[in-house]
């Protein structure tokens, strides 16, 4: 069987990341998160520190903000040119991946968008109540539930500003992907079985 | 425990009140979906006929597009008001099924919004890719491809319009729901599992 692709979209705090990793060791696939885009700037002879930042900045502009509020994005403007440039590498990076066979796990880069063609991709989206997300947060990261209600407002909001100006869609719309699942009352062991079995359903 | 109640809300095609019917079944649960009228028809003295072809024509009702477009609705028009009342008798009689105990599999209705500050509900989402809607549904009704196609966008938008208005958010967002599920690759009966396992685990 050709092996499979699952991408993983996540809210911030949902265990979207726990579960990809959870993911690729039980399906022994290889796991893409902060290591695709070392992999990325190498290839590319660029540095990570500066994708990251140039893709933080990007998300919270007021550019990529209009575009959430009003419409798709594009490739027309001058100042994005460094933002698109990565964001194309990443494009080609992740559609090569796709087509070398050997199957992954992608965490985010609107992965589900650029691989929407290839028919071994099961796209998921993880959310979950505020709560749980608080909870789960402040244990991931170690900072107080105060600090992680500020910084995730902004995460959610650069997330979705990234996705809609890249793929002209609404992030967290539920047709985007194959399966969604709210992760607030489940183990992360669960939530991977399930989606062993829902991706096995899938390509029976 | 405490005996389960489910929600469907499902795109036209995507076989989600045939998942809903399948899901009673093996529940052992209570089915609601057209019969849900009958019985508020009968205890509110009004008649199934009248509830469905007023609630049609609100839903494709220049109001309703508006809401759905610009934002949430709400109960100050007078035009809307015989929409409003069979609503709110729907909001009531769901409302008083939750707390009677019995549980059950609920079809459309905005109960996933009625009932969401309940504990032992899960929302579930059904959808699907185009061909595999228009291939389901004219298997189940019968008609031309043709015919369906243009009949479900404006069940759709309808859905989304009636949806918008009736509770300020979005139909087909993924956060709405605990479990959202693209039909499209699997089998009914593979569906119905799956969504049983995620209730069990939600509730375990």
């Amino acid at each position: 069987m050709e092996k499979q692709i699952i991408t993983i979209s996540r809210e911030f705090g949902s265990g979207g990341r726990l579960i990809g990793k959870k993911l690729a060791e039980e399906l022994d696939l290889p796991y893409y998160d902060k290591n695709l885009l070392d992999q990325i700037a190498k290839e590319n002879g660029y540095s990570v520190e500066m994708m990251e930042e140039d893709e933080m900045r990007a998300r919270n502009s007021f550019l990529y903000s209009l575009t959430n509020a009003f419409g798709s994005g594009g490739y027309g403007g001058d100042t994005q040119s460094l933002n698109e440039k990565f964001f194309m590498a990443q494009f080609d990076y992740i559609t090569k991946l796709a087509e070398s066979g050997d199957g992954g796990v992608i965490i985010g880069r609107c992965a589900d968008y650029v691989l929407r063609n290839f028919d071994n991709v099961t796209n998921i989206f993880v959310y979950a109540d505020e709560e749980s997300k608080i909870a789960r947060a402040t244990e991931a990261y170690g900072v107080s539930a105060e600090n992680i209600r500020k910084t995730r407002n902004d995460v959610i909001k650069a997330r979705a500003n990234y996705y809609k100006y890249h793929t002209g869609k609404k992030w967290g719309e539920a047709t985007n992907y194959h399966l969604c699942i709210d992760s607030g009352k489940l183990e992360i062991d669960d939530i991977v079985k399930l989606i062993i079995e829902y991706v096995n359903l899938r390509t029976k």
